[in-house]
């Protein structure tokens, strides 16, 4: 099948876009509103994107159906974000956090996990959050109808001891037992499915490909 | 546990974010570069990030250890690449393009997948994956040390017709069976650990919340 994107609708892209760019990983972000109110908000159009500068990149969507515009507005004013990566065990919270709170009410609190003060930012992390990325700004791309990409620059983490060797820097990436975001209607997927696939090196394989 | 990005060397920040920022959708993509040669490697620095426009970004990382600079080079010289994403079947024949073939071999020949020319673009498509976008770059950010952030917008999009409803526009995203990429060493996931956790409205949670 074959699809011309010019000749579909908005509704129509985001859909085929969210349920075939999976498995996506998710950012729990925090912001500082000017008058000091944490907003958190979680988003999939997210991912690393460089080791050198260490940058983040978040799109942030506004549409009808996902109104989120304080985590792009916050971030314009104070130039600061925390992202904080998804585990099975707050998951649940996650989803607390992406209802539409009044303005004036914590949604943390509410979603019932624990705002930290940051390091390097004046953004709270996610204490219950297995991995948190303290992120400044780096520039901000506005791609037209109120989208936003933010590019932001890694400066602190933070990451769970159980789940850190801090002699070898080794991270023990299954024990964080993170969640990526599936297609539309509340699909996720765990990440128990791993298997292994080493690379292979062209020297080696061309010796083979020649013996057979 | 702490740490200061600041006071990382570059191969500790890359491990951390690889290790950490999971699960990844991964593209496999295919660009031209100025004398017509296919190139086609996979990344998984990569998301949809918009979809009004819809956009999807590439990070683009050149390392010692990951010298992958003709799709970096092809995108600036063409500004067209296309993106397939990668399932269960086609993983094996991802990790061959991941090898470093020598500049004057066809990678995706040599991988045994199929190019088949583009719609919109002159670049080719990998038949074999159930999902494939052609893009046009909308611009590139050079963020320093080699390394590039491109974003390009979807023009058009081949979906496997066994996934796909064309009356309903729907796609049947676990019968895509996409593959995630985890941290280093190899690792990846199946979406096989599929869950539903449905959006709640705020208005019901805020009755119920009354209740208790």
């Amino acid at each position: 099948m074959e699809l011309d994107f010019a000749k579909l609708s908005r509704p129509e892209r985001y859909k085929l876009l969210v349920s075939t760019v999976v498995p996506r990983p998710i950012a729990l972000v925090t912001t500082l509103s000017k008058s000091g109110i944490v907003n958190s908000a979680p988003f999939s159009f997210f991912n690393a994107m460089s080791s050198e500068p260490p940058l983040v990149v978040l799109g942030l969507e506004v549409t009808d159906y996902s109104p989120r515009k304080d985590t792009g507005d916050n971030i314009r004013d104070t130039g600061e974000f925390v992202v904080s990566l998804v585990s099975e065990a707050i998951a649940p919270h996650m989803n607390l956090c992406a209802m539409d709170f009044p303005a004036d009410e914590d949604e943390l609190e509410g979603s019932g996990l624990t705002a930290v003060p940051g390091v390097k930012v004046a953004v709270p992390y996610i204490k219950e959050s297995p991995v948190s990325f303290e992120c400044k700004r780096m520039t901000t791309l506005e791609v037209g109808s109120g989208n936003r990409i933010v590019v932001g620059e890694v400066v602190y983490m933070h990451i769970d001891d159980s789940c850190f060797d801090a002699e070898k820097m080794h991270v023990d990436a299954p024990m964080l037992k993170l969640i990526g975001r599936m297609h539309g209607g509340g699909w996720y997927t765990t990440t128990s499915g791993m298997f292994n696939m080493p690379r292979i090196a062209y020297a080696d394989w061309a010796v083979e490909r020649k013996k057979a």
